[in-house]
């Protein structure tokens, strides 16, 4: 968000001619596309806000290949920005339009299954649901799942750190890499991890993932398997006040209860879903909770009757088991289509993505509601209560002057809003572009600081994805905002981290 | 390992007394040890076989004075080993002769316990139990439980990465701490994660964790609490072959359950356990195993009754489970009274921390059973079998001239062994000084290579615990032995990871 696209676009890279000569000799030709019409496809990622044509795009089928380009780059000094499938949500993959857009789309083979281990070895391209497809005959699965899982590639997953609905209970996806091989911008191979649980050195398998394509080329990836629970029950509470729901899910928590997914949708976001797919939402509810428990038939069983229990306890109006494998569907195709069905409300809608503490999920859904009066523009909030990973959805309409300046500028309050409860200004989605200004908040100048000189330590000459994920600090001074660790907090009902 | 220790200790560094009248005029006198007898304690760590004098001891009573200590040394050009209560067992702490011994000992204060965000906020030198003794009237608990874990640190425990019994279902230290605040080797304080589920920015909390101090100095950490298992229940098998309960260990994962501990003891390990403390261990087996469940009372009873019978499937010739809490402890005891029961039969005993694929634990052990009686030196296993997390322990005299030598010898070719099947040279004790050659074979030239040009992004001139963790290429080059990945199996009979 921030200052308009056009005043980001980097300065002119390298010689390009140069490398186009020297890719045209490397590559197959089906492997480079120059003209606009080619490339137009890869002008945006899933952040489809900001758009802008890359340099060339090169569509690379082997590792091989992989290490050439980037070789050829870095003797040419041209920028580099690797895309996946394109379903990334905040910009991550948006071309340079001096660079290479490198797609890793055709390394898309399954290298391996182990059931013993219970890992995947697979290459960057391969489909985040179809691990999960090639797993199945051994009853295992790939847990975490982004709404996007049909779409989105593994390796981009691992860039961008994806999460997803189970998150709460399996973790992020860097709770579930394992292993990963990546190429240095030298084209240098690099493995790390492995199947065995402790990893000797420093542990660069967390540092790559969530790295946002800066520090090197994720060419290959093992992923942790898990057994398909036995069976899975959700249910389904209605509240008459968001803040009773908050309450609930700090208190399922606080109880012990580390459920499958713990969701939590607002009256406009109910109303929206039940409008577009009918699955029978209270319309009338404030708030209302999906609480989905998997493991073992009796383990869920008995956690189910514990959980309705303390449901009703918080003051649930309404409290909702689904009596068969049918109806716990249609409860969670309420939920999935919330972002389409919201969408239907308004020309153009913005999904935020922000984590904050549990004790904080009221106090924070109360405030943005006053922020989405102040800037005009209504907010449904669809989210991971569980874990605290807000999706405010903003709705606007580009094509009014001035409403895509002020849906930016509602997006960044909330943000800072997220990092002055303690929280932070992602949960699943990543930096990217989108929140490059708000790292300027999230993190002190001296932080910053150690986050460039460790990007060098990969990247001397800035060649990969330059200018994403973290802000220059001229940038931050640009910007203006307050870093706000230790910092006074301007909503005295807030209480500091 | 390796050579001996005198050819590694550094050359002089800096100017140590120009930095001690700096220290002098900065700390309490309490807080500078000088003297050969004051700075005794601090000689070793719990890797005793190797031994020597730190120049000088600092023992500052908060971050303010960390820091000034800190500053000082890069003013003067000394290094800085950090210490927490030197429990460790791979030598990372071992003090530098020209350098200052950091001890974090004082900074041991328990900040927060939040039930709410299930968080704990400490210093580094909190003990381990500590932590879960101040978590106890809210019934929660912090999940990694080094054997060590009376005495340990949690600052140790992040620096090293710990483990224990609890890691296959809980995860190493990484997976359980949120967040971390380190002083750069400058002085400066930088804040990593915090109580929110994702970070934006490069992953520095899991980078830092396991850095084994050469990255920056830890002055405070977040870790996740869980809440008390309603019920902890374990089951006793006996088996007349390693393999066997190998192939259990492996069938038990493979169907889905995550115990909360699964041990292997073989039948050396099983003799000297039940000689030491009586608990009633079937010493004819060849082998057996201690899987536990924790969780609901439900839960536990259907998972005791499912690993019972797949015990029995396995071969198992005997399976017993703990009547009641008492039998439980019992079965446990003998357990965690291994190390020093094997202790028992011989002068001095080495353990080992190496970590496979399961599926290779069979013939994993075999090969160390061939090594042992290859170098003439018992061996006797007791390990994180679920994890596949090897503890052998080598018996040895220190006093017979050329014991130790063979000792490390034998120690280096079954971490080797690891690796050549796909595994590490580390579970949980980190790699400090006792791996540092065995490095060479896990990693090749251009991964040591970026591992120092990290380590330079963050302490340029090497004062943070020089000549630890990662070696140099001129060390490997002198150490000889090659890098395992994609290389040759010596062992026709392993497979290749």
């Amino acid at each position: 968000m921030g200052t308009p696209l056009q005043e980001r676009t980097p300065a002119p890279h390298g010689n390009q001619a140069a490398l186009l000569a020297a890719l045209r000799a490397l590559l197959p030709r089906e492997a480079l596309l120059v003209s606009e019409e080619d490339k137009r496809p890869y002008e945006c990622d899933g952040l489809s806000a900001y758009r802008r044509l890359p340099g060339l795009v090169a569509l690379p089928e082997n590792i091989e290949q992989v290490r050439q380009i980037l070789r050829a780059c870095r003797e040419h000094g041209v920028p580099v920005v690797t895309r996946g499938a394109g379903t990334g949500l905040s910009g991550g993959a948006l071309p340079h339009p001096e660079g290479v857009l490198l797609s890793l789309s055709k390394l898309a083979r399954i290298l391996e299954i182990d059931p013993v281990n219970r890992t995947a070895t697979v290459e960057p391209g391969v489909r985040n649901l179809a691990i999960s497809e090639a797993a199945a005959p051994h009853g295992l699965y790939y847990a975490p799942d982004p709404s996007s899982q049909i779409a989105c590639s593994i390796g981009g997953n691992v860039a961008e750190n994806a999460g997803g609905v189970h998150c709460l209970k399996y973790g992020l996806t860097v709770h579930n890499v394992v292993g990963l091989k990546f190429l240095t911008v030298d084209g240098e191979l690099i493995t790390l991890g492995g199947k065995a649980l402790d990893i000797p050195g420093y542990d660069l398998l967390a540092l790559l993932t969530g790295s946002e394509g800066m520090l090197g080329v994720i060419v290959e990836v093992t992923v942790k398997l898990l057994p398909k629970p036995e069976r899975a029950q959700v249910v389904l509470a209605a509240f008459d006040s968001v803040e009773k729901a908050g309450d609930a899910v700090a208190v399922i928590i606080a109880s012990g209860f580390i459920p499958g997914g713990l969701e939590m949708m607002d009256n406009p976001a109910i109303r929206a879903a039940e409008d577009y797919v009918k699955v029978g939402y209270p319309v009338e509810a404030a708030a209302i909770l999906l609480c989905e428990l998997d493991g073992t038939d009796v383990e869920v069983s008995d956690g189910i009757a514990r959980v309705r229990e303390l449901l009703l306890n918080q003051g649930a109006t309404e409290v909702r088991t689904a009596k068969d494998e049918a109806e716990r569907l249609r409860m969670w195709a309420g939920r999935k289509s919330a972002f389409p069905a919201v969408g239907r409300l308004a020309p153009d809608y913005y999904c935020m993505d922000g984590t904050i503490p549990r004790k904080h999920l009221a106090t924070v859904l109360r405030r943005i509601g006053e922020l989405s009066r102040e800037h005009g523009l209504p907010v449904a909030n669809v989210f991971h209560a569980g874990d605290g990973n807000l999706h405010p959805l903003i709705l606007y309409d580009a094509n009014k002057p001035g409403d895509l300046e002020r849906t930016e500028e509602l997006g960044g309050r909330i943000l800072e809003l997220c990092v002055e409860v303690g929280g932070t200004i992602t949960g699943e989605h990543g930096v990217g572009m989108e929140k490059i200004n708000q790292m300027c908040v999230q993190f002190a100048q001296e932080e910053l600081t150690q986050f460039h000189a460790l990007r060098h330590a990969f990247d001397p000459d800035d060649i990969l994805n330059p200018g994403k994920a973290v802000p220059t600090l001229a940038r931050c001074a640009e910007f203006g905002r307050m870093h706000v660790h230790g910092g006074k907090l301007p909503f005295p009902d807030l209480e500091r981290f």
